[in-house]
């Protein structure tokens, strides 16, 4: 009836425990991918898409100029569109580790400087031409760090 | 500026090849957990679960009772809220590997027969009680696999 999928089910004593904002950030900035939400057409979306975060706090992530986040980041104007990103490094086998949820405004990057230094250091995943960049302002930073007792 | 976190950016060539459904349904079946993606009030929300593959297709998650997603599936009826799943495997060095997501409207699993069979191979992350879950029909079914070249 069930797909085995050969991993052991997460047994054993184990808690989650909240994480604060300044944690869950610094979690987040450990890692460099994620995934990006938002709603189009009032369906939810999901994109894994590589990150930075910079000195303001911010989250910038590159995208290539036919995703839709770009075209909804355009039409909204101010104050943005709303979009959760989320990243975590979770074991495949004991289901231990942590996840992050930021959610906040989505604005694209307008400034040719700024887009040229996020170019350097957000590198495509595929062959896609990616000139487009969105910074997301954390709003709301929640985490959870999942342990063994 | 920018934060370094220690990973080397994801050079080289490489491509994304798209996956049909039929694999990236095995795919997402490989792997014990993905993140559950839904709107509650205008906002999009992600939370990581793990999974199963049942044999119609469907992919069942378990969730706690306070989860916003019980509530939300509850207040749907028929035919369900619209919601995204989202699995991957993605190196962390060379972001190489996939991801897939499915799109489809997800119902709660009400026969008591089948909760008790999921919660024998869904094992809640937490100490919370997962006396729930839902089942998502896979509606819409993309996946990409990066290569290098």
């Amino acid at each position: 009836m069930l797909h085995d999928n050969g991993l052991p089910a997460a047994a054993g004593p184990r808690r989650s425990i909240e994480l604060d904002s300044v944690e869950a950030l610094r979690l987040l900035g450990s890692v460099s991918f994620g995934r990006i939400v938002f709603t189009q057409h009032a369906l939810p979306m999901i994109r894994p898409v590589n990150h930075v975060l910079v000195d303001s706090g911010d989250i910038v992530i590159r995208i290539h100029d036919g995703a839709a986040l770009t075209s909804r980041t355009r039409q909204a104007g101010a104050p943005g569109v709303v979009v959760a990103y989320e990243a975590d490094a979770i074991d495949p086998q004991t289901h231990l580790g942590w996840s992050v949820v930021v959610t906040g405004y989505a604005h694209p990057v307008t400034d040719t400087d700024e887009l040229a230094r996020y170019a350097t250091v957000l590198r495509p995943w595929s062959q896609q031409t990616m000139d487009h960049a969105v910074r997301i302002r954390p709003d709301l930073v929640t985490g959870v760090r999942l342990t063994a007792v």
